[in-house]
């Protein structure tokens, strides 16, 4: 467990250190009005057809499709109309050769039409009857019982997140409860002697706690409970203390440590004393930053921080996002949306390093153009300058 | 206002209906570490400098750079340690010719230091001196006070969305509240004979309220408050009266009416006479969601989406959204990020007119693959098997 012995790519660091733990993925049932972001804990059926009976897609006739062939502008067909479909209703309108029924968009159509005829393709004859100027195929301008899902299929795979289409699904089978997974818990413990409470005056030497606070937006912004924790001093009681109890009370810890080397070390070593199997890696090729401690205490991920708040953001961005994503259960990967730009000005990597540099966005007519905003990973304000 | 009379593209239409209105913009101060996605109403500046005083970045040895001048492998220079930075404290350490300090990472520099020199970069020797093995350029392994931020330099603009970074940025300066615009309530009117709540069951006829559900979620997903309304039965003086009930409770008012002719009559009728100037909008060049009615009444947003689910989820995607962040305070639209995707088969579409289809995305080694994802703007569940 020494540190930078060998530093692994980020993605081969990832690989590792998920498949070191498992998800336990206690459950909840909530309304499915509130369940926007969750992650689906179970698959679902559809208790019904959708629609359950055929409906119209536009205002016009209910027709028996056959009465119309041969139908044109020249040669129209005259056809009865014996009713109106009422909207809401049973259509208990029986249709004989040559009649037809007035119905609106998504009335249900009687048991004896095929199809729909736009009002746009009719005209009002005599009396009771229309004439109609184009033949209709069977099937046309209505959707059939069970078109968009069949009784019995499934309407939700567990492990997904619900979006406002799912919910929309859910509500429209009249599932209005789900079965989701519990958000994960992630305790957040900041160490230093000279970090203080954002609330407090700072004096000579003191700097505010920041990665408390951006960790915590990070947790909630990708679904997990933020539960932050007393800052520790920096000595080796206070770090085991501190950390036995955030693991008793969380699925997930993660440090955010000074970062001068020696509390680097304490933080580490508190880290491997937690649990079996321990540190799993330590050191990442990636800037900003390399001084990462990934581990497994107990079956609970463990994750170290850099102190500095650029890096720590960054490597929360990685390692936190996709432990919160494990142990929410869900099924895949989430797509990382992307905004493809032009850089202006060649940037130097080391060789096997993966680099994260922040940007800000300028929009022309060629697409975007991206100014990196250099800074040292101390400086917090390089991010909020960036896009 | 008479229906698709002429049909404007969705960029004119948003245009021409977010020139009609204005954000009232309401704030409210919260707690900071609360703020998350939350929009900035006022501009802040930096009630100090950050850091607020010089700090080591690595860990090793304060020094005067003049005093390493010179210095190499071969003929280091010997420094005295005359004491050690402790975190979190004064420097009130004085350093005179040949003198230097311990100093921790974060670690606060003497007065007298104008560098830090990496402890890789030196030797123990004899009693209380080191060896230095490299000259230090003044500045080095070091931020300056204010580096990060000047006292009074602007750190917050308002019309922000506060992101992790942002927060971070306002707690290292002890700015532990923030002024934010209120979250604009959205009231949400669902109509139609034959929509019942989603508790219900369905009797013949009868299909169940998605839209309220689906637009609630997309409501809240950026940053509104969704206020939903019972089922209107499709007569005007019930419209009316939800109407000027929802306008009068809410910043905007949404309806998703039934989808027959008649009805989008009835909502268009009752939107116009809601209050000056009325309908500005009858009819965008996009599918799905051609019916779509833009109005403005009394000043407040009101927005008539299609009945169709999927319809009015892609109109609610350009123009609720829009409006809810108008009505925020944002001072620029978001970024939109893209997952760039090829798509494997020729579509087409109508001149003139935006085609928004749903896909589902495959990765390959050449980047995303995009299908289709085809289905009736009727059937929700054409959403739910999208990406």
């Amino acid at each position: 467990m020494g540190e930078f012995l060998s530093l692994l790519p980020p993605q081969a660091a990832l690989e590792t250190f998920l498949a070191a733990f498992s998800a336990s993925l206690e459950t909840e049932t909530i309304p499915t009005e509130q369940s926007l972001g969750r992650v689906s804990a179970t698959n679902i059926v559809a208790p019904h057809a959708l629609p359950s009976f055929s409906r119209s897609t536009v205002d016009g006739y209910a027709v028996r499709a056959k009465d119309t062939h041969g139908a044109s502008e020249g040669l129209p067909a005259f056809l009865k109309v014996v009713g109106e479909v009422q909207m809401g209703t049973q259509a208990e309108i029986p249709l004989g050769v040559g009649e037809c029924a007035i119905i609106h968009t998504g009335g249900m159509l009687p048991a004896d039409a095929d199809a729909v005829v736009m009002v746009e393709q009719t005209q009002q004859a005599s009396g009771n009857e229309i004439e109609v100027f184009k033949a209709a195929a069977s099937g046309q301008n209505m959707l059939k019982a069970g078109e968009d899902v069949e009784a019995d299929a499934q309407i939700l795979a567990a492990g997904v997140t619900l979006r406002p289409a799912e919910i929309g699904g859910l509500m429209a089978m009249g599932v209005t409860t789900v079965t989701v997974t519990k958000r994960p818990t992630v305790g957040i413990l900041s160490s230093g002697d000279e970090v203080i409470p954002p609330s407090q005056m700072i004096g000579p030497g003191q700097v505010r706690d920041i990665n408390s606070y951006t960790l915590r937006a990070l947790v909630e912004q990708h679904g997990g409970i933020a539960n932050n924790y007393p800052i520790i001093p920096d000595n080796p009681d206070d770090f085991r203390n501190a950390a036995t109890k955030a693991l008793a009370e969380n699925d997930v810890v993660i440090f955010t440590a000074g970062s001068s080397v020696s509390v680097r070390d304490l933080t580490a070593e508190t880290i491997d004393n937690l649990g079996a199997p321990g540190v799993l890696v330590h050191g990442v090729n990636v800037r900003p930053g390399k001084p990462t401690i990934l581990a497994v205490a107990d079956g609970k991920p463990v994750i170290g921080l850099p102190g500095n708040p650029v890096s720590a953001l960054v490597i929360a961005n990685i390692f936190v996002t996709a432990t919160i994503q494990k142990l929410s259960g869900l099924a895949s990967t989430p797509l990382k949306a992307q905004i493809p730009a032009k850089l202006m000005l060649n940037l130097s990597s080391q060789s096997g390093r993966e680099d994260w540099i922040a940007v800000k966005l300028t929009e022309t007519p060629d697409g975007y153009i991206a100014d990196p905003v250099f800074g040292k990973s101390n400086l917090i304000f390089t991010l909020t300058r960036a896009d």
